[in-house]
């Protein structure tokens, strides 16, 4: 039977575990201020060429969003985001308390955000001042909650966009691996123009290590408060910070990105080509989301198989997401049951 | 050349001003625990067919609909309203503030909401708790944030699904006396299924003075906390409550409404019958939303009319709105300049 | 029979109400874009000296205290002020809410700070960074909450201070005319190193005005927000407006001030002096706390006169505040009735 | 060289560590609804003998206090405290921040609080309503910041009064396994009257385990959103369940805590009864708090020792913190280089 329920319903990847035995030993100071964290700030640093870039381990990703975001506004500013993106439907409000501002949900084909849907809503905010919050940060989700991806050219126009207009860019990267995979390109060009970076451990392969990446300088002063004033500063941070090095040494993020997209792509194959189910987003990361006969989705949940039927898309709509933990197995099980 | 930017460009009503002289002598405890205020409470009582109600005289409306939302909600849960009411457009983020909670922003014609759009969202969130904020209040504006007006029959049903929903019911009665003069009802009627009505009496006549009016007895408890919390309790609140008694003793804020609802028929029955100018909305109160030629709007603002662009219902939109102080000479003269 | 409860309990000066209806014809521009509010703008640069500061009218000295403090820390720094003062004792969590930062409530002989309680605290809170709230603004009240006032020298001392440690100064002057009036020099040198004063208007012959005025430029900014969101900017601005301005023209609010000044003086003089009463703090401004034989309390309250028992302070003692509006016969009345 | 810094500079309890590896295969559902988290609802029920409490696993011991506490008190509310526990002193405003409440810090011998401290304050809040937060909750901390331990009969004297109080009782238990220890006495005792428990896995041989657990059963409704809001629900939850499974299975707990006390014990014994250094507060959990003369203690830090100067105790004060992972060695070579 194959859980394809999220990919947080997966192990932690034996490498991951390995790490955390292997930093197992001894003391070492609290907070943060351990060789293991100091060493993987040198990590990312590397990982996303961008030598003045600081790292903040955190263990959630809700979390680290709203303390990126609580960074970027003050309270009486807005965040322009996707209304079907992550901060504005999955996280019961932790956005608004963590930073006080106004969530803007707008609209966006494949739950994307375009420069086009954004300009009209500065400009009648600008108008209004002070009766309306101010716009003040772009928050993107990449790979998006449909399982698209942001090209680098549309990457590219929105965060000129929010250079021309004074907005910072923020990304939700919870599967930050599985967009850079599909994309095939650095990592660097994925967040060129990314002022935070939300980077996703938990759902590729860690335990609990989710990480704020602080690209602009600016941002990083007065950061630690934030971070510890929002209940995500761990004090044995070692822990946390050994399962993003070793995600993001020899590449290992996107080699178990790859893998899910890779296996999102073969049960695509399988539905879409072969036994004809509707799709309705584009395939591009490692999420599925497809209309199914009720017949057939019974018959699958009845076997065992696992994932989630999604009213948001309509009554007869689906989302399959595959992770680093899919086996080919999995996958074949799951078309032969169709 | 006549003022129709807004109610709130309007003078003081003589009747409050002489109130006002009225209650200036001598000295009287502070904090709503004067007479005045005491009275006041049996006036509103009687006005709206509520011997249970409670009144906490407040100086400013979106401070007001914060109080009463703040009552209502938990952080940790939704408000459901226009997406073009004033709380989710018109107040910088306010009742995200003092409520801790989210707003959720529906659609609906003519800035009114319908059943049919509350109950898809109801279900979705009950089925993703806790993940998503828990919908607990309706907010209605009435009259709308259009000029419209909901009926009495859209009102039960929005009420009643409401009690069979577990929601609290919030009315913002900015221009509640427009409503209930247009409805040419009794306000009994008007409140009707309603939880905390936000009262207003500076649109319509008075200086500085609305009240959060609790009918639901239940909400009443520790509501003095959150109105003093807020910095909305008034230390010398007879200064508010006496503008209050005014406008309702003898009904005077209905006649008020009146006055101001039969001024934009006469102006809705020059610019749309004579001139043929385009109407938006329905004109059910004091507000007309139209198109004009520029040419036209240019030439009344070189007049010295005052009244705005409305760029949110196209760009060739514009708001008029008519108060208690609007003359026949201010209408015939809008007209002759057009 | 006298009440000396509280200055909130007085009426509204004739000069104010006169002053009201003066400007209450015709339309104005709402949220205090009206000629009454921009003329109030450049009184106060002249009374106090300052030809950068800005003025924001708001309701309610509570809500003005809370945004000011909002405008200058971040949620996570802190607020040094005395244990007794009005924002960490008498206004319901409303600072907290408002900065969302935290209150340090510091012990100072006669509810003064000084130097040396601060120093200690700095020191110790910026070797635990981020642990503990960043300390940023010292909050003085000036007159303080048991009726003293800050010498000139002792401003200095502290707001020295405040420049060396990069803190900011807020003044609470909701007594402030008592205060000025006190000391009997210039307003000037009273507000000489403060950012953010919330000038009190209510307390001292205003029906409801009062005002955070902004001396130091870089707070102006964004400042509206703040002032929107809060529910606090009127939208009948011109009324709140005129109510200072009455107050600051001729300087009726120091007239006002060394008023109600003299009336604290006559009753000190006849129940220290002439009924050798005990008094528990000096009397610098309009407030005398003293104990009382609880057979002399009763007699007073039972012949109508009013005050209040002061448990804080020790259950034998009283608070007695004069007022713009205490007149001679008050004071003698009451001294008869000891 | 001895690392007495802080219990969080130790590593993971083996047994821990093995517990990880153990739950780390195949799939399982997110968002606590595994079955580890299942079975370690049945063992807290157990180790507390509490059958109707209900544990929710967090990340962090900051993080699992706000939660505990935005559950009981409403934002007007306020929380009683120690001077200088956590959570008024160490979390940078985190509380403030997820209950919009107010922390009272009241003084109290060795950390403790009494029913003295507490009651005159309670009488002068109720009076004062409500311009003074309402008082809602008792925050105790067990072991306290000093190193002491409540007995059970001050815990019952505290529970008492909260109870005649209308107040709920919440423990900081970080160090509970240490008070526990301490006491000698079943857990049952230690937490009767206790509504919330803040659990700590953490500074007792968890990587990151922390845990509310609810043992008044009236607010356990809505924590669940609380916990999704407030950035701390894990979506592996499985792996901080099996943390706190190992450490309560067989008491670890416990013995872990016996450990620790027994080196501070060792510790005191050598500095205070051989050495003769100063004490400055009862030695009854796994922290002691001496005096050092300078030369000792910068002896002691030459030889690679970690502790910390503890300046708010004076400025020779020095606290040492041991742990499960103390050695006897590390006491003995510590004392031997005194």
């Amino acid at each position: 039977m194959a859980n394809f329920a999220s990919d947080n319903t997966a192990p932690v990847h034996p490498k991951v575990m390995h790490a955390l035995i292997d930093v197992n030993s001894g003391n070492m100071p609290a907070y943060g201020n351990d060789p293991v964290t100091e060493k993987l700030q040198e990590t990312v640093r590397m990982a996303f060429g961008a030598p003045q870039a600081r790292l903040f381990p955190v263990f959630n990703g809700s979390a680290c969003n709203g303390l990126a975001l609580a960074r970027m506004i003050r309270p009486y500013e807005s965040i322009l985001t996707h209304r079907q993106s992550h901060i504005n439907n999955d996280e019961c409000g932790l956005p608004e308390f963590f930073t006080g501002g106004k969530i803007i949900g707008l609209e966006g084909e494949h739950a994307k955000l375009t420069v086009a849907s954004i300009g009209d809503l500065i400009a009648a905010a600008r108008g209004h001042a002070p009766h309306t919050s101010r716009p003040k940060v772009i928050s993107l989700t990449q790979s998006t909650e449909l399982g698209t991806v942001y090209s680098l050219d549309e990457l590219k126009a929105l965060s000129d966009f929010a250079r021309a207009h004074g907005l910072y860019i923020h990304m939700d990267g919870a599967r930050l691996a599985n967009a850079v995979a599909s994309l095939g390109c650095a990592p660097t060009k994925v967040v060129a123009g990314v002022d935070i970076l939300s980077f996703g451990g938990t759902k590729n392969g860690a335990m609990l290590a989710e990480a704020a990446i602080i690209f602009n300088p600016a941002l990083i002063e007065d950061f630690a408060y934030i971070h510890k004033r929002g209940g995500q500063l761990p004090s044995k941070a070692r822990y946390v910070s050994a399962q993003l090095q070793t995600l993001l040494e020899n590449n290992l993020w996107l080699e178990l990105g790859r893998h899910a997209n890779r296996q999102a792509q073969a049960l695509r194959d399988g539905l879409i080509d072969r036994l004809g189910v509707g799709l309705l987003h584009p395939v591009e990361a490692n999420e599925l989301f497809i209309t199914l006969p009720k017949v057939m989705a019974d018959r699958l949940f009845a076997k065992g198989h696992r994932f989630y039927n999604w009213p948001n898309e309509g009554p007869d709509a689906y989302r399959l997401v595959t992770s680093f933990a899919t086996t080919d197995d999995d996958v074949k099980t799951f078309l032969n049951d169709c």
